[in-house]
């Protein structure tokens, strides 16, 4: 499998912390040099490691903020 | 591996559709009869099969949605 390249372009927020610092973050990523996109997903401390994970459209992103503010938690 | 049991509790919402019908999903499940969590991921069509994604807690949902909330999209 060829290497994955991602850049880190901007942390927006991270949600927990986990066993080993691993954390849950929201970020905005490049991969492979492409335009950056929305990602969630869990993170090692030093962000060398990651875990699975979801990647968000802005559309996507902005669909997931309409179901959030209409859920009741 | 054992088979893995889930149960969709709600379905919250659809983000996205993309190609052959698979859907980005936000769900309530139930994974091996425990307490439902938030679930973040692209189903098919029929929720047979599943990709990668994400599974939140509340608390970890609620941290989203605030940063969402201090988003610019």
């Amino acid at each position: 499998m060829a290497e994955l390249k991602y850049e880190i372009v901007e942390n927006i927020a991270v949600l927990s912390e986990g066993a080993k610092g691993w954390q849950k973050e929201l970020n905005l990523i490049s991969w492979n040099d492409r335009a950056p996109k929305y990602d969630l997903r869990d993170w090692s401390e030093d962000h060398t490691k990651m875990g699975k994970g979801v990647t968000l459209s802005s559309e996507e992103v902005q669909e997931l903020k309409k179901a959030l503010q209409e859920l009741t938690l």
